[in-house]
């Protein structure tokens, strides 16, 4: 990642060319294919593969600069590879091109993250559901800056999931059902201001048209008590993270 | 930490009484030293030892639970204990005592972290800027609910920073100066909601005027060209994030 030269709101992102044979067929097949679900492979630490359990077969694969290599070591194919390619070693570049994978090299002076890239390709791809696999360990503003834009506007339309290290996460506009075991904890945390008429099921410590402001840490540590729990939001945006068995990110 | 049964929010936070003579006369004469800045050291993981060069020395220190283990393995005697000291060990509880902390001992189910807490015990002591050491490490929702509470309104009018593993983190509200050597990265990040009238100084990638929204990754990876250097902001709040030299959390 890298940023380029600004005095001002980017007005426009570099398009690279694609890279690879088949790029529009394809592209059409997976459309036909009513795409539902893109996993998003970002950089950053691998996820224990514990935290892997569970991710839906079949899916559609996108990654993010050296979030390919996260993708390979979890027994995935590549479909999209996206990026500056600034932190990729040649021999998974040449693993992912030679498995058939598009490949979107962008200049490593861009206004947009990789992983903001790999979003908007999962946007293109007609994506309904998309869970973000990796992007956390390394950097502390790459992690704050990844959960900020998984909750952004710009994805309001997609259903937004992510396994960050041991910990899970889900964007919840609406009304989300989630999935924990009894006892499992999971902290309601307001993104970019104010969560209003937030209302739970399933959960120890039930919230009942309650407005949770950014900085309060009322919604940290309630627990699951029932699978599925629900959490509902009229205003705003939360994200629901449990935080997982381990204790280290 | 825990949570306690709500269906609103919070009215009242409970009170313990406190615990350790002397503390309304020590709680005077700090008032008459006009504290300056109150180190407050939070639980989670160490920080590496290179993360607290620079400390500033003689700080009144502020303990949150586990934070006094890191307080007492940083050389600083604690002032503050406070916290459920849920995962406090019986020997770091005695030394903190025996050295004379007054300790504020609260109940496990409450509505406020005990970073959280500590912050309050620092604002009560009159702090004019508050070091957080910690709070990362170990639960991802323990991070994300820490940096939103630094960044939090009840602390507007104190001058906040964090060093949160090999990380340094400001907040910004109007104007700060930053220290970092050229080159190094600086992420500039909105919390909370947009941050407007955003200009920089002595930053590679200067911003002015600029308004930085949620979710977006425009702010990341800028860096230092001179020391110190500045950030301005006339709407909103910003966490100015430099994430070290280290690559994982």
């Amino acid at each position: 990642m890298a940023s380029s030269p600004r005095s001002g709101p980017p007005t426009r992102r570099w398009r690279s060319p694609t890279i690879g044979a088949g790029w529009r067929e394809r592209e059409r097949g997976w459309r036909r294919m009513s795409v539902a679900r893109v996993l998003v492979f970002a950089g950053g630490d691998p996820n224990p593969p514990e935290a892997l359990a569970g991710l839906p077969p079949g899916t559609l694969v996108v990654a993010a600069d050296s979030g390919a290599a996260h993708a390979l070591a979890a027994g995935r194919r590549v479909d999209v590879l996206v990026g500056d390619l600034d932190s990729l070693d040649e021999a998974t570049l040449a693993e992912v091109v030679a498995a058939g994978a598009e490949v979107r090299r962008h200049p490593a002076a861009k206004d947009a993250t990789d992983l903001a890239l790999a979003l908007d390709v999962a946007l293109e791809l007609g994506a309904e559901a998309v869970t973000m696999v990796g992007g956390h360990g390394g950097r502390l503003d790459h992690l704050l800056a990844n959960v900020a834009l998984l909750a952004a506007d710009a994805y309001a339309g997609v259903e937004v999931d992510a396994r960050l290290g041991p910990a899970r996460l889900s964007v919840v506009r609406g009304r989300r059902s989630l999935v924990g075991r009894p006892g499992e904890l999971l902290s309601l945390l307001p993104v970019g201001g104010p969560a209003g008429g937030v209302t739970t099921e399933g959960l120890l410590f039930p919230l009942r048209d309650a407005t949770l402001r950014p900085g309060t840490t009322w919604g940290v540590s309630n627990q699951f008590t029932d699978e599925p729990a629900a959490v509902q939001v009229a205003e705003g945006v939360l994200v629901a993270v449990a935080p997982g068995e381990r204790g280290s990110l």
